[in-house]
């Protein structure tokens, strides 16, 4: 058997150790006594289901160890650890769909995992799930220029999606930090954000057919690239978001936009968080249809960004402690246009003194160095330490208080370990990212964080996940956000499509209460 | 017991009578004799839920005739007509949980209905189902112009949405030609379509919530203004675009773009279908983001619209049989740019011989008297006659072949009663209407025009329903867009939620195989 290898080109990140094993620190997990255990007959059939030699690993302690399958098993914040010792790699959707089949028929529970780049533990077993990983389905099926439709397989990586989008003059209506190494799939799977929904809208809107194999290897063709279809439920739907729990996307139909000639950054710098939505609603009435992100930090997490990233450099001079940074993003038809409007949108938060300073990136490398700060931000602050990271919506006027609360109540609780809690976001969705870094995830912080945080959201009828999901984090605080009525709903929808519960388990949704 | 009425603006179309009771034309409907009949018990029952008179109207043969209740009964194209004797209108979310938890337990059977101007059938009853009309609940909860976020009753006619929105600036993602009677919870039963799926998107990708009452009576609120929201299955999804199967729709939150300043219309003329590709193509690279509708329409929509509406006058002289008109809408921030970037596009088009005539509307007036020509197609449809309405989408190159393909096969079959043959939509969606004028709606016409229509769209790939939905009259050719594997899913869920199969029945789904 070949070794194997890891296809994130994403590093793991953190200081710290690799951490124990998920299930040994939550003594609250339980196997699901009804799952069926890996058998010598179930290795060789997935190996005549997949016959390459890399297709199947399975760590038998002789030519794979249980170590070589850590990147499939740990996340890449090394927060969430599973102790899987099958890897299943396969390339077509017929594959998934006999691997489903056979597992349905044993009892075998599976986790779908795409570039295993998620943030709450969807992408990674509990116990011993084997682990479906999409890396090896990367085809590009189709594009055609004019209806501006792509049709890629689930484990194509976006950039990869949106590099060759480039070539026809289009582009991916979604981005997000971890472009380099997540995969459609996981994208539409966790009905991925990131910093072009103010612009293109989410997913929901964008993708326009889905290829998915259900629990019980039934293929579920719903891959038109049409525009419109009103015939039946939108099934498409059930699959997005839902983390592979009622099965694995196999491939995905989008509208991809025409991509924009001319794009323009700023940055802008305000003295405090009125200053923010000041300049939002300034920049959605000047800017117009131009605007294509508008993206906020506080200088806190500026700090973490100059202290450790060392090739990222802050644009402004101006960080004064309280104070935040504003990014602007048009993008458009006309270059000479549109930067006018920008020039004169910044003009305007100059004068009026709702900026205290701000640019223009004069060229490419200039905007790409401003969107540097802000893409840097999650990897500055993983790098600090272990980060708690709550990813919320709330509405626009509320969105940084948050920080603030969460500021308060670690100071006053004197939670040792904590080392610096910082506000970014989306600020144009609503969507505010709340990062806790510490010194390592431990008892204390968490339970200095939670539920307050949750509460916080739910008192002000928030999301309490706004992009990153629910996975094995977030189930039992599902209630924060969800009525019992839609819960039971969501339980019963489970339950007909996977009737033996056997697709990511333990994640997601909470218990069904009996 | 006071008088019923009609709350639809829109009249009754069509010269032809009122038609016979859809069941007795079509002997394969059978009443399913598992639904209770209703009972004097029942209508005293609903009368103590519903205190105002006007809120229950029930066809006793004295105080309301059957005659009364035509209007709730009838389609708006006179073409479907059902014989439902009671005519239920609540005004809150809790009294059509009472009423729905009653017919539940009853097993009573219901049509929800919004403002009756679908074109399938679905908001009319079949038999004797009790039609829940939802005109009373009118209200806007409320709008918040930080976020664009308006929060209103399913009841809210789109057009009085869309004006309320005018005062802060904001607009409607959704705009049709029924905007003038039809409701906010029929466009999101129906996932309605019209002119601005171009620009916003669909309604699966704007409304943020919604609120409704499943068959059983609980009422699912995922009523969150959030314009990201990743904590569980997206359950609204289900409710948009279910045509009232799986319960009834109450209210919605729906993301209100703001309203550009500058709206600018071109009407031009190409001599052949290839033109309009070419004018599509231009229209997406020249206009770019400002681009906000692309319509089209053939010689012989611009003839029934001469002969029919003698309000509406075409604004271009050269009208030569063969050729097409189409409508070209940008809008954005910034009049005078924009209108720069629209002569500049008209301009290319003329000297490259794509289009042989062509204007911009130079003022409000000619700019409506551009669109009026547009949405009076379907009326000046109607007045020629009944008309075999089809919606499709299948890919822009082929969009047209379908209209020619059918002119030819109806002079072939020399199909009595035909008048005429039209083709317009919305190119930059794919999406084709294919209407037939005909004397009456006839087996004849029918069955030369069915399953015809269907097996050619299924050949392309394309949707049997691009917009209009299923109703009545497309359950049994949802094979030709759907895999089994698809309806059988459906056929699941609406179990789940609906297992006595109350809400909306004879529509929508096949009946499930036994």
């Amino acid at each position: 058997m070949a070794r194997p290898f890891t296809t994130a080109t994403r590093p793991l990140l953190g200081g710290h150790a690799v951490p124990q094993p998920t299930a040994a620190r939550d003594p609250s997990l339980k196997r699901n006594p009804a799952f069926a255990r890996l058998t010598p007959a179930d290795i060789a059939h997935f190996q005549s289901i997949l016959p390459s030699a890399s297709a199947v690993l399975y760590a038998d302690g002789a030519a794979v160890t249980q170590d070589d399958l850590l990147p499939y098993n740990m996340d890449w914040m090394r927060k969430y650890r599973g102790q899987s010792s099958l890897v299943l790699r396969p390339s077509t959707t017929d594959q998934v769909s006999k691997i489903l089949k056979y597992c349905h028929a044993r009892g075998l529970a599976v986790v779908p995992q795409g570039g295993n780049t998620g943030l709450v533990g969807g992408s990674v077993p509990v116990f011993d799930e084997i682990v479906l990983n999409l890396a090896n389905m990367n085809k590009i099926r189709s594009f055609d220029a004019v209806s501006g439709v792509i049709t890629v397989d689930a484990g194509c990586i976006l950039e990869v999606v949106d590099d060759h989008l480039r070539t026809f003059g289009h582009m991916m209506p979604l981005d997000l930090g971890a472009k380099g190494s997540c995969q459609i799939g996981g994208n539409l799977a966790t009905n991925a954000g990131g910093l072009r929904v103010l612009r293109y809208g989410s997913l929901r809107g964008s993708v326009l057919g889905v290829e998915a194999v259900l629990p019980n290897g039934d293929v579920l063709d719903t891959l038109v690239p049409l525009r419109k279809d009103n015939t039946g439920l939108d099934l498409k739907q059930l699959m997005i978001g839902a983390e592979g729990t009622l099965g694995v996307i196999t491939a995905a139909s989008i509208l991809a936009p025409v991509r924009p000639n001319a794009t323009h950054v700023a940055v802008v710098a305000v003295p405090d968080y009125a200053g923010v939505q000041a300049a939002f609603l300034n920049a959605r009435t000047m800017l117009g249809e131009t605007l294509s992100a508008f993206e906020f930090w506080d200088s806190a997490a500026c700090q973490l960004v100059d202290e450790h990233l060392s090739h990222v450099r802050h644009p402004l001079e101006s960080q004064q402690p309280g104070a935040f940074n504003v990014l602007v993003e048009t993008a458009g038809a006309d270059a000479e246009h549109n930067m006018a409007k920008l020039d004169a949108y910044l003009e305007k938060l100059m004068d009026e003194g709702v900026a205290v300073d701000g640019a223009v990136a004069q060229d490419q490398a200039q905007a790409l160095a401003i969107w540097a700060v802000r893409e840097g931000i999650p990897e500055a602050c993983s790098k600090a330490g272990a980060v708690f990271k709550y990813d919320v919506s709330v509405p626009v006027p509320d969105l940084y208080e948050l920080v603030e609360a969460t500021r308060t109540r670690l100071a006053e609780l004197k939670v040792p370990g904590v080392l610096s809690v910082i506000g970014y976001g989306h600020v144009g969705d609503g969507n505010l990212h709340l990062n806790v870094a510490a010194e390592d995830y431990t008892k204390q912080v968490t339970n200095a964080l939670e539920p307050f945080v949750y509460e916080w959201v739910a008192s002000k009828r928030g999301s309490i996940s706004a992009e990153h999901g629910l996975g094995l984090m977030k189930p039992k605080h599902l209630h924060y956000s969800k009525t019992k009525q839609a819960i039971d709903l969501m339980q019963q929808i489970k339950k007909v499509v996977d009737p033996k519960g056997i697709m990511n388990p333990y994640k997601y949704l909470p218990e069904p209460e009996h």
